[in-house]
């Protein structure tokens, strides 16, 4: 089966939790417009790919790995969004969950899917119970404290936050989370594969940083100039738009470099090249070598 | 040790991550005024109950589920306190995360105490691996989809809500995850203990009912009323003072009831009766039996 497929079954076979008996169903709805229809799945295309480069040998778990990466990066989304922190009423081209189903449902929302992360997690150890700690450190570490996603998005809350500290637990957390998840669901050496996602974290963070600053609403479904009108710490606001796009393209170098030697070197650094040539938009494409 | 001293170690070891290199400064204080001072810590000191009746053998992994569901709990009544939801400025006699920290470090911090929840277990799963699974099924179960915390408060975003389904998901999960992870980590039949945690969690909720409407802030150190002024489902306002004191007495029957044949189980119901007999406040006292 397609790594996208894959990735669309284990996701709904997560989201089949809230279509069971006793779920409220606006609550069902608002997780449901959380995680679909699908964006680019970025982070667990990243985790199937390195559990493939891995020699993959217990796929159901891979599968769930890759499913609780993307259900935390869509909660962090919904959260991310509320009126209280970027007030942003589209994503993904549509209204957000907040603007489609009001602030106290996104917040249950973002916090039934981080909830169903974990239960993705637990329900798909069956294959290889020895590989649950580390995924679910290596998960919970990704999204929580001290260095996770909630501690990233807790820098835009205090009066000083160094740039490079903010985007790593903000972005580069989560990839990590996804090559070290590849790896641990394969039954690799998942420490070694860390270094890979928070380069690819890095650079998908300033691709981020450049569209907010120079694109069109249109062309990446979401409001823009957000950065800006927030004062928050942006790749384009120190380093200006063409050395943002420099450090991108660096850090696209630096990327395929940190592949570990594995049996499916060739292909994981030819998927990484493929990823990070797209995380440019058409617009800005002229710029890149 | 005492159960509440274990409590508070397993809890400060979980909050220690917060004070490691790179967490925001304020979310790490959200976070630890979430969850100290105590409160009375009636779930985890169940959990412990029910895992010492059990005849407990690892009893690292009692008190890292234990304080999971005292995290979990916290992380709730922070969310439940926001400005979107009850707006209550005061918990446990002082002020709520929001209002001393501000919605976004509230929402980040119940975030990160949920993500902390799974971490605690994840850590403390060497002691007996073979039961993790079972574990995380039960606390997240507790707090998700279809019929945890986040699908109680659900409830109220929606037209109609069964009084019984709401509070079951509000609270009765919870208790019925403190009693099935107390056997867990023990390793006993888990799914056993359940009736045993929601007979008390709708002991706990008919009182919590009680309590909003019948007694002044000081006594409880939160807002009352709100159950009336939010129009929300409350065993009061269906059943009436009288009736709610009635039901709340046969609810801990029920649970003295419903604990299953162990070891301890004398050591238990004496526990049980206390506990249900502290549930009804002081001011109310003379109506109990």
């Amino acid at each position: 089966m397609e790594p996208m497929a894959r990735i669309e079954r284990s996701l709904a076979g997560a989201l089949a939790r809230a279509a069971e008996p006793g779920c409220p169903p606006r609550l069902a709805g608002a997780m449901r417009h959380a995680v679909f229809p699908r964006g680019a799945r970025i982070r667990p295309r990243l985790c199937l790919a390195v559990a493939a480069a891995c020699g993959e040998d217990a796929p159901d778990l891979t599968d769930a790995a890759a499913a609780a990466i993307e259900l935390l990066h869509c909660a962090s989304l919904v959260h991310d969004d509320l009126p209280c922190f970027d007030d942003a009423a589209t994503r993904r081209g549509r209204p957000s969950v907040h603007a489609a189903f009001g602030a106290p449902l996104a917040v249950l929302a973002g916090d039934a899917l981080i909830v169903l992360a974990f239960q993705a997690l637990a329900g798909c150890a069956g294959q290889a119970p020895e590989r649950l700690p580390a995924l679910l450190r290596a998960v919970g570490g990704a999204v929580g404290v001290p260095c996770g996603i909630a501690a990233g998005q807790a820098w835009e809350c205090e009066p000083g936050a160094d740039l490079a500290q903010y985007q790593q637990q903000k972005t580069g957390a989560l990839f990590a989370a996804a090559t070290v998840c590849g790896a641990a669901a394969a039954g690799g050496e998942a420490e070694r594969w860390r270094l890979l996602g928070e380069r690819l974290g890095e650079a998908y963070q300033v691709a981020d940083d450049i569209r907010d600053a120079a694109c069109g609403s249109e062309e990446i479904g979401k409001p823009v100039g957000r950065d800006a009108a927030l004062g928050r710490p942006s790749a384009v606001r120190s380093l200006g738009l063409a050395g943002a796009i420099d450090r991108l393209e660096a850090l696209a170098e630096d990327a395929v470099a940190a592949v570990p030697p594995c049996a499916g070197s060739a292909g994981l650094r030819a998927h990484i090249l493929s990823e990070t040539r797209r995380l440019l938009p058409q617009s800005l494409a002229r710029h890149a070598a």
